[in-house]
């Protein structure tokens, strides 16, 4: 059996965000021996970007991704405006912090600003998004930030995301940046894409071009609960990580493993310290 | 606008379940002057095939699909070949009523006798679908009853259908009957394809091949609450229904459009008068 290196387990910090702010989490990876980290932007708001940069500098972190950028589809040009400028400040974030990555979603249907769905254009929302990623490229390659499109499962093509696999992705970076190392590839989560029947080839294909930059893992639940908030500890669920995992090796990836777990009704409600060691048995016994 | 022909909808009976009994369902239909069905196997044994057949006959009423026939993965030769005969028994339900189609879906991954996942091999799930759809293809064809793949969402890929998108479907048929008029199609339901990239030209490709055997239709609600039992009435969501339906009469499709709506928290706790007229207009409406 090929286990996994464990100095390549990253965690991103929404897997302990209910139990501590960015900096507490920065001192429990450091604590328990984990060399990487992926924030979000909403914690590296809270402490400063400059500050959160330094205190993972200091912790001896990699910082495997920031997420996230994307959500470019809007009603008018005035939203598209909006959303780009935000994602600008996130690559300046992704800068500042050093980050492999910066995560990009595509964002889901045009929504109001109040949040409401006001089109059921798909394949507009589509074309929104690979303008969004074009543009936001030119900028994000003077800055030195890779972009990581991130497909997202089918179930959330209408809120968050309509680059829902990972063909969709391949095809948009040979649209937008055929090679990898000219700034776009993809981030790999198996949440979102452990069901295609294309998993094994696209990643193939996303290797052949260097477009893997990061490979995110949780494990899908039977039942699954809550379409947000109920993915699973590596193990728990029903997806071959280790198949996949060596799908990605094969495919040339070298990386980090970054675990991302949303769970509101069990791994949010445990000690962050548990979270961590169980993060780590993991990691290595069921990756 | 090209509005939807009001003789074409037909009402899966799960979309009336909690109301209704089979023969309440067959009686409403007639009274609300619809004049397609697609039952239940559950109802359907509960009033006994040979009566629900003759009720149906009675009533007039187009029987569009009866649900369903599946779930091919097990973990040993038994618990297949349990399967295949129950699947069997389904095809001669099928034939008794007199369904245009006996809806197939996939299963998911192989499960015990308690129901509990014990393999996480999805290509090979795969493999014991492509197998199970062979084999009860033979049956069904000797008994008149064309056979409809339904690929369901990714969201169900761990427990309930490994075929996933239009163009697995179209693959396995491809594989063991490429011409539509032999026995082998396709039943499209946008609650589990509207997402999907190439849902135009799967739908175009199926067409091609005579392999459209059923369209049902709902609606994708944002929030979506529950994976199973959330899906909104038409008109309610974010799916494009006029455009889809575009595309399956651009392929030839000119069957019936069948409601199938499972909604614990709204559509199970109206009238069930109330629902069908809803249904009656947002089919002309929204659909």
């Amino acid at each position: 059996m090929n286990f996994p290196d464990p100095g390549l387990l990253s965690i991103n910090t929404a897997t302990v965000r209910a139990q501590w702010t960015l900096p507490e989490a920065i001192s429990a990876l450091a604590r328990h021996g984990i060399r990487g980290i992926s924030p979000w932007r909403d914690q590296v708001a809270k402490s400063g970007a400059k500050t959160a940069a330094q205190q993972i500098r200091d912790a001896g972190l990699t910082v495997t991704g920031l997420c996230r950028a994307g959500m470019f589809p809007a009603p008018d040009r005035n939203g598209r405006r909006a959303a780009l400028d935000d994602n600008r400040r996130a690559v300046d974030e992704a800068a500042m912090l050093g980050a492999q990555c910066l995560v990009v979603i595509g964002g889901g249907l045009p929504k109001d600003a109040r949040g409401a769905i006001v089109s059921k254009d798909l394949a507009g929302a589509r074309e929104m998004v690979r303008d969004g990623i074009g543009e936001l490229l030119d900028y994000a390659r003077g800055a030195g930030v890779p972009l990581a499109i991130e497909p997202l499962h089918p179930m959330y093509a209408a809120d968050r995301a309509c680059v829902n696999t990972l063909a969709q992705a391949n095809d948009l970076c040979d649209e937008l940046a055929p090679n990898g190392r000219e700034g776009l590839g993809i981030a790999v989560d198996v949440y979102h894409v452990w069901w295609d029947p294309h998993l094994k080839a696209q990643i193939e294909r996303a290797g052949a071009h260097d477009r893997l930059y990061a490979y995110h893992i949780c494990d899908w639940l039977v039942p699954t609960v809550d379409l947000l908030n109920d993915r699973g500890m590596m193990g728990d669920g029903v997806i071959d990580l280790r198949l996949i995992r060596s799908w990605m090796e094969a495919a040339g990836y070298r990386g980090m493993h970054e675990v991302e777990i949303f769970s509101a009704n069990n791994w949010w409600k445990r000690d962050g310290d548990e979270v961590l060691i169980t993060c780590k048995l993991r990691h290595e016994q069921a990756s």
